[in-house]
């Protein structure tokens, strides 16, 4: 028998609590598919233990407040990053990869934000550092790209990959709401944060697509270089669906068709160009059938012409299947994300 | 610098010679993502050399007629399995699995009526075994299931997994044919065979199907357990659509819906069931989106609902695309499609 994978979990917030209920109760089941390797939690690290209350966590599970410190004490495996954020997010991936330990983290700020040099330092050290979850929550979309699709010259990618934002559009389309009215009414439903900036401002899907075009252009596209503002309607003016309006929402809806925050990837002549814009849809078009959380992504290229993909962009127990899912690949020996991708040197087009 | 993978080729269809010429027209950039080892094209089989005219084959490249004699006689590191059909195929493959060699084959009849036999052969010697290409061409979706999707507990895959009948149904419902008239066109634009009774009586799906069956399931469901025959319009009566008539067509049209062969596999208490009928659609069912030679999944299971998949069933290069993320799959060091997924001993529904 091998020997137990041992796990830090980082963060028990609803994926991380879902992924430490996953490894608590379904043990037997995920090692029969890990080549009978068992997936161990040996420690959480969260401030708020409470949100651990109703499992059933074993008295050696060491549970702590300081993630930094768990990290850099005690020897693991892997480290699950559920944290979010910079930092201390980006401290505990540094310390973690630099010592050769894998991590598997959702965390698509820092990935867009330091991407490269994360993946400058897991080359470096041979850590594995998989995110399957970081884009499409429960969708399988990030390996699909690097290994299903890895004889494939991949030109555009598009996307739906905001739930907050497609809710909000659907709302305002279906119940002839404004853009405030919607937003309040995603945040009572619980599909928006108290302050919903990142995924109004189209902030949350850039980071997104910065993930997905490093798989499929090879670089990590700065942040500041993904066009956000739109320069026509719908939404005219405002980033991501700020400049929305109830009225752009009827103009398409009059001509049968739907408006949705498109993320999009592309290359163009040596350039590389990414935008995430609202935009009106015709009827046919894959994107259009996004509704509610729903996450869609049309992945365009040669000579598979287009496949798509859609499924849960968000919850916690779907996005910590596919949290589980990387951890069953680093038990099975697998490396990082990217696979064999290489890394390339295009540049991407200034931000405009 | 890694060793070549050296590759023997057995067929020469469009499928065969569109992974020729990937192989020796795109050699660097394949090595790049295989870790910088070549995918070197050893040798190929077939009897219609023709085939591989306007090809640039090396000189060392042999190309022989026997593939059999080819496998027996000479190392290579993976056999490509491009014949179709149950025999000399089946040879083929257990001579290359039991001597420790790699298999990518696209053959579904082969591995629908010997996949057991196949996967256990392939255990026992540890070669590896591939087949993503068997399935909805080159639409990413075994390695979705064995991989991606490893965490999710898969209760039911439904898809449209035959191109060419549903290239006929598409057809009639667009132009009003019968069935015979929409079978000649299909004949005539190519989308369909001579004899195209494999696809028509649902054959052709049921094979497919079986092959999901393994990886949602665990075990290999007998071909004859596939129940064909639709006890109710659409499609009464006969297997596969040889049923259909153009009034069941009209009569979905009628209420905004549409016919499709719908191939499914669920779980239903300890038993698998499985069936290709016809099948009326409402027309948001994600199925109900296939046009032409589109093929659609639907994988539901739990924690995450459903995940859609669609893109190109069919057409030589896009399906050797798929062949060829299976060949650098295997040289970067992979297993069987089946990855760690264990395999059960439920058994399936008796055929009806």
């Amino acid at each position: 028998v091998s020997a137990p994978l041992r796990i830090a979990l980082l963060g028990a917030g609803s994926v991380g609590r879902a992924v430490a209920e996953r490894l608590l109760t379904d043990g037997e089941w995920l090692a029969d598919r890990a080549d009978g390797r068992r997936l161990e939690l040996s420690a959480v690290a969260t401030r708020t233990p409470a949100r651990l209350a109703g499992l059933k966590v074993p008295q050696g599970v060491a549970i702590e407040s300081d993630p930094v410190a768990l990290v850099a004490n005690r020897p693991f495996d892997v480290v699950v990053e559920l944290l979010g954020g910079l930092e201390p997010a980006g401290e505990v991936l540094r310390t973690a990869l630099d010592a050769g330990t894998a991590v598997v983290t959702a965390n698509k700020m820092l990935l867009a934000e330091s991407g490269e040099a994360l993946e400058a330092q897991a080359r470096r050290s041979r850590a594995a550092l998989r995110f399957e979850a970081a884009v499409a929550g429960g969708t399988p979309l990030l390996s699909v790209i690097a290994e299903d699709l890895v004889a494939v010259r991949i030109e555009r990618i598009r996307g739906v990959i905001n739930g907050t934002t497609n809710w909000i559009l659907d709302s305002m389309e279906t119940s002839g709401l404004d853009l405030a009215e919607a937003v309040a009414a995603a945040r009572a439903a619980g599909y928006a944060e108290a302050d919903p900036s990142l995924d109004i401002e189209g902030i949350d899907a850039a980071h997104k697509l910065v993930i997905l075009g490093r798989l499929a252009f090879g670089l990590w596209i700065p942040v500041a270089a993904v066009r956000r503002v739109a320069t026509e309607p719908p939404g005219a003016g405002g980033p991501g669906i700020a400049g929305v309006t109830r009225a752009d929402i009827e103009a398409a809806r009059a001509q049968g068709q739907h408006v949705r925050l498109v993320a999009e990837v592309r290359r163009r002549g040596a350039d590389i160009e990414a935008e995430v814009v609202p935009r009106q849809l015709l009827p046919d078009d894959p994107l259009a059938a996004a509704r509610g959380v729903t996450n869609i992504v049309a992945i365009e290229g040669q000579p598979v012409g287009s496949v798509t993909i859609s499924g849960p962009g968000a919850g916690g127990p779907a996005t910590a299947a596919a949290v589980i899912a990387d951890l069953v690949r680093i038990a099975r020996g697998a490396g990082s994300t990217w696979a064999g991708l290489p890394a390339r040197d295009l540049q991407p087009a200034a931000a405009r």
